[in-house]
């Protein structure tokens, strides 16, 4: 059910009645692809600031200076527009871990999930989440996956267990680390986990404030995604130490 | 600089020129009271939601069942009242928890805060915390900070640091538990700790989707408070036992 494999497979037009992306694209000339891209880029970041229902499509051609009929061409909708957006940031990271995601699947399949090894899977999977929540690429489709956890749209509510799949993948090698079952306790790790990854990587003004620099320097975001990291797996270290004592 | 004396004693008046609450409030018959009150949890509710851009006097009073004028004589402006609703919160929250603060002050000041006494400052002041951020009455008021504190709005961004100073006390805490100093790793605790008090208490849509159970039952809130108390104070601790050892 949780195959990396399986959700990469999920066509957005399947689910939604949506414009299939990849299909779309091959076919366009440079100019229109990068209109199509320039839309994406622009509902990301006014999804973003200012929510899904604050948002209008025609902000959103105006902010990619574009026109409202080539949005109606690509995406046909607002909401298959969100879609878009949601799903392309869910699919990068799926597609560039897809490794590291299919060996915790296979060994998990073949049995062969043994505590080192579900350990040491965890803190790559922590590595690889931490290099996609800071990367400045996914800048505001990071902040709006955070601002939907937070405060969800009528959309969001909508979307598929893709997102979610995060979690699943802590609790999966989680279970294998404990000796005494506990999924509520276990679930709300992952939570917390996943979470203090998102709120260090969309609270760059906040964070500065209290760490009292500018953490959108790029030695300090270094530091600040290592810290991170350290953090994550120390506190499912604690964790586990508490469970199997 | 950091007792929580001084900030409580900061006028809103003074800050932002906004309506004095206590003395407006003392005069007022019991109706004017609660059309005061109404607007009050309307605008919370609503900025919460739709952000403090995203909302309306007209939609905070048609919300709070009162007139435009009304708003106006008790508040003058969206901007007062946005100050307001964060000014109710935070000084609740010192107010009720103004017995813990000053003798984190106190014995800091007699130079009494031994390692000991930091640690047990340190749990008492975490069990505070999540009981405010969990607390029915201010559901709103703490989304609409946490909302902020991810994204924040033109009027969030000159806040004075009252909010800011639960990190402070924190940090306080931490600075006597541990041998090696490193600021920013403590800074980052701090900021980690409060923000995962946050979301837990604001994501009960999510976190209920995750734990695979409805957070907003009773009995599964107490079960989240004791979880996030736990998981802030072995957070804490890890660290500690990693920076001195």
């Amino acid at each position: 059910m949780r195959d990396s494999t399986v959700f990469l497979a999920k066509n957005p037009k399947n689910q939604y009645n949506c414009y299939n992306i990849d299909e779309g694209v091959q076919n366009m000339k440079h100019s229109e692809e990068s209109t199509y891209e320039r839309i994406l880029a622009a509902a990301a970041k006014l999804f973003a600031k200012e929510g899904y229902a604050g948002t209008t499509t025609r902000q959103i051609v105006a902010e990619a200076n574009a026109s409202l009929a080539s949005l109606q061409l690509h995406f046909k909708s607002k909401e298959n527009l969100y879609y878009a957006v949601v799903e392309k940031t869910t699919k990068f990271f799926y597609t560039a871990n897809a490794s590291i995601l299919d060996e915790i699947n296979e060994t998990d399949k073949r049995g062969l999930l043994d505590k080192e090894t579900a350990w040491n899977l965890l803190v790559q999977l922590t590595a690889k989440m931490v290099e996609w929540a800071f990367c400045d690429e996914y800048r505001y489709e990071i902040l709006l996956i955070q601002r939907e956890l937070q405060n969800p749209s009528e959309v969001f509510e909508q979307l598929p267990d893709s997102l979610y799949d995060m979690f699943y993948y802590y609790e999966k090698l989680l279970k294998m680390l404990v000796d005494v079952k506990n999924d509520f306790e276990i679930k709300s790790v992952c939570f917390s986990v996943v979470m203090t990854l998102f709120d260090h990587s969309n609270y760059p003004r906040v964070l500065g404030r209290v760490l009292g620099c500018d953490v959108e320097l790029p030695e300090n975001k270094e530091r600040v995604k290592v810290y991170v990291k350290n953090f994550m797996l120390s506190a499912i270290r604690t964790n586990l130490d508490r469970w199997n004592k």
